[in-house]
């Protein structure tokens, strides 16, 4: 695969923005940090914290904010958000891999299946009856399509990804190793002892331009589908449960589990290993911190936390032991606040 | 596959159970939510707070409880628990797919190996030397059945699910794609400065009725084995340790692990992210919470909960700074007990 | 496969150390545990709660530490770590399966890969183009090695593992099922209302001697590469970001998840469930408890905990509550004091 061709630093203002201070004319062929940049390369920085690091960078130039024009001694490119010019730019020097039209003859395709011209199926994929492949998608080595199941233009499904039958994805999907879609939820009814299954006859509905991350899962609906809008950016280790909905562009961390028939709004953000339960609604531009668990709806936008901060060990047995006291601890203060006020009365 | 036929509301009260308010020769097809049935379909109707989705429904029935009785103009099957009723009546019209026997021509079979003739071996399935699959079982694309491994009658594991060498599954078992049964424990002694890794020489023993939720894992014991007793419900990215035993009919939600050794007793319910500490002891009929941590062992039934609230980030930042200094709290609140009895002393 | 032959307990003790008391011609041949071993096996004993087991065991040994020497009535091996010497003896017991050389017919091996002459390929295994495959390697069923990855020597990757192109695992790594080594990290920029995805031109490195566990989860690096390093031991279930450093012979437990660019020592022991925070460092020789949120740095070895104490459903009712107003209850407690001193002077 080739490489882009090299920008001057010049060239790279004028197709992605920003200011350039001092020489212009440098060559750039790769992005790469304050620590490892070698000549050539361009930076970014954007924390004071990493200064040192700064001071010491090889890179032939850095992109920096507003505030970074009096740095010295070196080519910069000064922009509003450095971080989102690094990542077009880093787009630019890392295209993805061409995907190369072809199906590799260990491939197991239904004879009813429709798998485009353009698609390239990878070692011991496996195509069901009815499903479908899209234009330039790729379908990574131990893949599982389902039958019926839908998969659009231009995907990426890497190794032993799992997609059950009838589920659809829409165009621009990436799904990372190990990912399960579309498996059945966890519906279940206590009938005279025994746990009685109920069927999961829905099905899993993604969007465009979803990221799903490595061994993250993804459960079909009971009687509805679930449902990723477009936009969706989940990491690693996510469990979706039956028929939950994620809004449009939200951007879920690593190892959060979503309880079943959960709505999640737009635009929303919520840190790793967050926990939120089941039948909730959670509305637009909410932002949930790390290792947070979420009981209850959320119906305002704005900033959500709940971490149990960590201590040492010793100061932690100390302080712990009386959480399950607080209640006491309360009215014990209620009965002073009441004692004190007969006491001031009679000073008086 | 050819559904099932449809039945009226006649049938289906005298087939499943409950009592038909208003015309009982209505015919069901499907069951449906409220939200979405269409006429032909039977929905079912638990909650008050769905009572507006009620109005709006199509179905050409509902399954109501006992307080459902007055509901208006609609054909009712009024009945003690409709969720009950919804999931037999389900399971009638949603019967699992037919195993087709057979094996796919990419399918690699030891020579030794045992799979009976009525069993599905799909694409790119292995099954191991001395290993054996039961009668009419269905074996996913990608399922790699290990060295000695016993997989019974009636079972469904579904793409990319790893059963290791000797582990044994009983009849009627369900696992969903990616789950991993039988990987070593994390068993490992620190010897002069490197950790010894200790052979896990048990196997993990599942029962009759069991399911196992996408990405599940469940180690094989150390010396003895981890067993999952007859009815177990486990949902996905469950993580379970080396070792422990889980009592029949226990359901556990996604997202839980459970360190090894401890012994879960029977008809337990853990809700989604719990953590359960090693060793442990839980008894039957304890329920734990949602993001619950369990340290300790639980030695009497009833319901345990642990999960730190949620709330707005300033709220948070100003609360959970004093957890860290609940014993001088503590310790300021007995200081003030004692020296406001001193003075009520003087003042009588 | 050959078992090892038998040894006598006096063999045992100049082999891996101890002190034989009583008969030291009994014939050992295997380990186990307190509760199932039957004659000719060898059991340990290191904690007074299992002596009821040690009264009734029907191992012909017993490894006992130096406070183990009065128990009656049966030959022991007396040494400092019992726990070690258990482990030494059983890895003797219990070596590892034999790797045959061989390609299954069924493996896709990319014409330019190097696959060495006693490497071992499971049925559907994919080798990409320009990877490398060590001596003695295992490479299990449905296995994915991505173009341009290395795996070293005596290597074992299981059932269903991905390791991702341009990735390097040591010598000794042990793999579990359905592990995703190098899928792309979590990197995106907010771009005009669209998320905008970060090239991860990164790798992961792993060095030597290396255990990861089923279904675990590493991501390859944005820029610079994520490094695991020797002897580092991960369970299952866990998720590592990108950029992550693991120092050696850390071990980490399952279900933890660390978010990107965090540095850990080495010889750290994680609990499981934990969650650490991105881009703090956690310094050497930390331990940190089971289901404890770590979201700032820790500077200073030692242990931490934060875990949030699990109550009956009833109590935590009470107690939880209090946390919302803690700030409220200190103020109140910080009042009282002032009252209070404002009395006492009055009253003197």
């Amino acid at each position: 695969m080739s490489s882009p061709s090299a920008l001057t630093l010049d060239d790279i203002a004028s197709r992605f923005g920003g200011e350039v201070l001092g020489d212009g004319s440098v060559a750039i062929s790769q992005v790469a940090t304050l620590e490892n940049a070698r000549p050539g390369q361009i930076s970014f920085f954007a924390q004071q914290r990493y200064r040192k690091l700064l001071d010491a960078c090889r890179a032939s130039a850095v992109i920096v904010g507003p505030d970074g024009r009096e740095l010295p001694r070196r080519p910069l490119l000064v922009c509003d958000d450095p971080y989102v010019l690094f990542a077009r730019l880093s787009a630019y020097f890392n295209p993805p891999d061409p995907v190369e039209p072809g199906v590799h003859p260990t491939a197991a395709v239904a004879p009813d299946a429709q798998v485009a011209s353009t698609a390239h199926l990878s070692a011991h994929a496996s195509i069901g009856p009815g499903a479908r492949v899209g234009e330039r998608t790729f379908i990574g080595p131990g893949v599982s399509i389902g039958r019926g199941a839908q998969v659009g233009d231009d995907c990426r499904l890497f190794a032993n990804v799992t997609v059950y039958h009838d589920c659809i994805l829409g165009d621009r999907v990436m799904v990372h190793g190990g990912a399960v879609i579309g498996a059945d939820g966890f519906g279940l009814a206590m009938d005279g002892g025994v746990w009685r299954k109920i069927p999961q006859i829905g099905r899993v509905v993604i969007g465009n331009d979803v990221e799903i991350g490595a061994n993250t899962t993804i459960d079909r609906g009971a009687l509805d589908d679930t449902i990723i809008e477009d936009g969706v950016k989940l990491d690693n280790q996510i469990q979706i449960g039956h028929n939950c909905r994620i809004g449009a562009h939200t951007a879920i961390a690593g190892c959060v589990g979503i309880a079943g028939s959960t709505h999640i709004g737009r635009y929303c953000r919520i840190g790793g290993s967050a926990m939120i339960g089941g039948h909730l609604q959670i509305v637009d531009n909410v932002e949930i911190g790390g290792a947070t668990a979420v009981p209850k709806s959320i119906l305002k936008a704005g900033t959500y936390s709940g971490l149990f901060p960590v201590s040492q060990h010793q100061e932690w047995l100390k302080n712990a032991a009386h959480i399950r006291h607080l209640d006491a601890l309360a009215n014990r203060v209620r009965e002073l606040e009441s004692r004190l006020a007969d006491l001031e009365r009679k000073s008086t």
